[in-house]
């Protein structure tokens, strides 16, 4: 009896590392999909991250009402409970990593009509380069449950909140120079800090690995930031 | 025996709406200090809202255990789950909110050096008063578990995002005008978008209230919308 509750306990677990992986890979695609409507002013693939959100909105609720009934059933404990809990708030970051993308296809969809200047969107390429790393990575310490790599996602953060400053400074300095890129790079700074939200997503996924597998938490507030990404000036 | 557990049950259940309660008025009171110190360029006040945003991490987290340890130990059914449930995705909003907040009182420490534009202030403080209302109007739902109330304001969260279009065209309005106005604006532009945001965790509370009371959902992607914030020109 014990060994049976036993296996349709990992049974759960099974299922709910799958639909995280789904997750996991849907949210990249749709950031990498909203970038390239953003360069490519592709209005019909900015509609189609747009649609795709709600594919993730209803995995995270099957997510969640799995773990529940999970906790409910199987009443685990320790490593086990950690784990369960800990999909909930990784399969939360994950969509809240999807509604990113789709703000930015949104953007992508209006910006479409306006004066464009390409140079003003290579340094969010960068960003999402970043970005979509350390999804990558996350996703990979997760399935791993490797603290060690969770760490090193969580220690990299910093990097992209640089970025994210260098790319604000530069934005800032086109709209000085010509006010007819203010519109369109407003549009911009609002993706930067989209793809800055990204990093945050899957920083809070290392920290969220980290306590599954050593029941310890990384210091939160003590993130090692290199910039504060409210230094717009 | 039962009547022991229906009673240890409504104790956890009253412990949980007190934390849901004390997080509501720290919310309250973040938001409306982050929007003073603001407008008053008072760098105190700004750091005491984002000290307090630790202590919301906190409460999330004594809400997030007490549910979880209360759906293994009472395994509550229909509308207990669901109010078990319902209490971790409402600090969950609550804690996002205090991000919210947090996020103005940063730029509120930054702006503090900037030239000064006040009437670039003037949308926002209609935006914050608006945002506070709903906060309010949906915790008081809450508490009175009243799905008409909540339903109310969800249908008001149109016209948060009308007024927060007629702040962004202002403001690009004022950056076109001047570009010394370029920063101050830009900051001012982000805590347009966290009070919208503040609106939106409101209506993501309504439709928790709503489904605990119900079990019906409100129609999330169907939310009443006047217009898109991402129009911005």
């Amino acid at each position: 009896m014990v060994d049976h509750t036993v296996r349709s306990f990992d049974a759960d677990l099974e299922t709910l590392d799958r639909h995280i992986s789904e997750m996991g890979g849907i949210a990249e695609k749709m950031l990498s999909d909203a970038m390239d409507a953003l360069a490519t002013m592709n209005i019909e693939l900015a509609q189609k991250v747009i649609e795709t959100d709600l594919r993730m909105d209803a995995l995270q609720r099957t997510v969640e009402d799995l773990a529940v009934r999970t906790i409910a059933r199987r009443q685990p404990v320790a490593i086990d409970l950690r784990d369960t809990v800990g999909v909930i708030r990784i399969s939360a970051d994950l969509e809240r990593i999807g509604d990113q993308a789709k703000n930015i296809a949104k953007r992508a969809a209006k910006i479409a009509g306006e004066a464009r200047l390409p140079r003003a969107i290579v340094g969010l390429k960068s960003m999402h380069d970043m970005a979509a790393n350390q999804l990558k990575d996350v996703l990979d310490a997760f399935a791993q449950r490797d603290p060690d790599a969770a760490k090193a996602v969580w220690r990299r953060d910093a990097e992209l909140d640089a970025l994210e400053d260098a790319v604000f400074r530069d934005l800032l300095t086109f709209m000085m120079e010509d006010p007819r890129n203010i519109t369109f790079c407003t549009h911009l700074l609002f993706c930067a800090k989209n793809l800055e939200r990204v990093g945050d997503h899957a920083t809070n996924i290392a920290e969220t690995v980290y306590y599954i597998v050593t029941a310890q938490n990384l210091p939160g507030e003590e993130r090692p930031r290199g910039y504060d990404a409210t230094a717009l000036a």
